[in-house]
């Protein structure tokens, strides 16, 4: 309380929600984003209009801190497996937000998928946003044998030289703490190149992501650094299908809950509760081991029934941030 | 309540808790046992008989179904690594139960390392037990390579042919099913044997207890079987020794509480917490699933402090139970 006349900092305006990218630079977590992904390319303008106005009325009583706009790559090199939902371009999000979005006046999360781009392209893009309300993520490619354009470390690069403002997060992901027990060193490096905070794909498997917050807490403070948010990702599962794309995508389902998805007679309200519990549960050990966590809900697939309860999950899990 | 004169049955008497055998003959769960290690073999006779005086007595207020007394084996043969605890042979549980746990009243499952006896030494004791106060779990040997006396399977055709109305549980390890996958089959092949109910290690992975249990009860409903009491073993961890000696044990901890173990500055406690939160969620869920589950609580160290906070652990345990 400096300021002249005591007025009050932005941070302690009572009744104002501190804006997305103010409360990451200042290493709050308890923040809630919806994810989602843009249109098809291949979508009439007219129909891409619809749809976005369609997903703001949709989300507008959710009192969001912002939404994430995923950069869809297509990740069928990563793995052998078929994809069981097919690969199909989308819109780029940068230009979605920009031409659909904006009036919503929501603070964004861009996705770049770096590899996409020429330097250039990037560094501008970074450079034209408005820090105050877009932040992105820069996510590398998914195996070492898709070709890039801009690899991960010169995206970083850039971006500090060309926009020192813009906040850029991380991927972070449990799954592979669980396989090769290093991603919080990994977090580290990122943190060290530039990350302010760190986004996970959807999170069924709540143990791996305590194992991930705790290595990542105590290996902060061994270096003496300041753990930075982590914004963990659930979704709802409408049927089997959803659920062997969730595994595709390289998320851990434990057997007890896939167990309880593929018998229950009302898998998206099983789900649900799943998601609930699991965020319900980590944002308790966040809050003790002090890591600022925030939370993010997605549909994974796009039927109607699987976003509208992805909706319902969004409104209960503010309810958890209080 | 079709008896004469609208007597109830014994499992209906208000007040009178149903007895240890009863209860798992009739496949309910909610009890709680304190396991037991005997004193060593070469503890002098009015020293055993203080100990058990003192431990009955550390015991009395907790309003026990029964105590598990553990058959001790040398498992050095189970792995390479080093014991972080000597082995010292113990007493015969049925001997120590005989001579200085008996007056308590209190019932007692007894295992048995079935390899250690000859056949008919093992079918005598099974037949001159008192099956309403006395149950067994029979376990095999550690390894392929230890020389047995008796097999894991003919000791359980013994017991069916010797002692009928006795009642055998066996082992079933969460841990082993992280790695194989089977476990909730190897417990119906058991189950099909003869096992009344199974006891796990202690546990400190929920997340595995759950999915056993579930696999376990979907493999039950599936092949028409209904499942068996699974008593779920609880302990304290005092430091960083203990937990090794746990991790040699073949317990997983996950990396989320052994990190708060190793950075606790009151490690029996933060154990205990776990334990108890441990035992809350998995009690939960065995209610909510319909398999039969019974807690159990055991010091795995000798120190007395771990034994003191083990059975404030089980104290906690018991208000859980109602």
């Amino acid at each position: 309380m400096s300021g002249p006349a005591d007025l009050p900092g932005l941070t302690g305006l009572p009744g104002l929600p501190v804006p997305l990218a103010q409360r990451v630079r200042e290493r709050q977590g308890d923040f809630l984003l919806f994810a989602l992904t843009p249109p098809r390319r291949t979508t009439a303008p007219e129909k891409v209009a619809e749809i976005a106005g369609r997903t703001l009325a949709r989300l507008a009583p959710l009192d969001l801190d912002g939404v994430l706009l995923y950069d869809i790559d297509d990740e069928s090199d990563r793995t052998d497996q078929e994809r069981p939902f097919p690969f199909l371009p989308t819109l780029d999000p940068a230009d979605y937000l920009r031409d659909h979005l904006g009036a919503a006046g929501l603070p964004a999360v861009v996705y770049r998928a770096v590899g996409k781009y020429a330097p250039d392209e990037l560094g501008a893009w970074a450079a034209a946003q408005d820090p105050t309300d877009v932040l992105s993520v820069f996510v590398g490619s998914a195996s070492r044998d898709t070709p890039v354009r801009t690899t991960l470390p010169a995206a970083h690069a850039l971006r500090t030289e060309a926009a020192p403002d813009l906040l850029v997060g991380g991927v972070a992901i449990p799954e592979r703490h669980t396989r090769r027990g290093d991603e919080h060193l990994r977090m580290l490096a990122k943190q060290a190149s530039g990350c302010g905070f760190f986004v996970t794909q959807v999170v069924y498997d709540v143990n791996a992501a305590k194992n991930l917050v705790s290595d990542y807490r105590y290996a902060c403070l061994e270096q003496g650094v300041e753990p930075v948010p982590v914004v963990f990702t659930f979704s709802v599962v409408g049927g089997v299908r959803t659920l062997e794309f969730l595994r595709w995508l390289g998320v851990d389902v434990p057997r007890w809950i896939a167990n309880d998805l593929t018998h229950a007679h009302d898998p998206l309200q099983a789900s649900h509760e799943h998601s609930a519990a699991a965020a319900r549960e980590l944002l308790a050990y966040a809050h003790a081991s002090g890591v600022p966590v925030g939370l993010s809900v997605e549909s994974v697939s796009a039927r109607r029934v699987e976003i509208e309860q992805s909706v319902a999950l969004a409104h209960e899990l503010r309810s958890l941030l209080g």
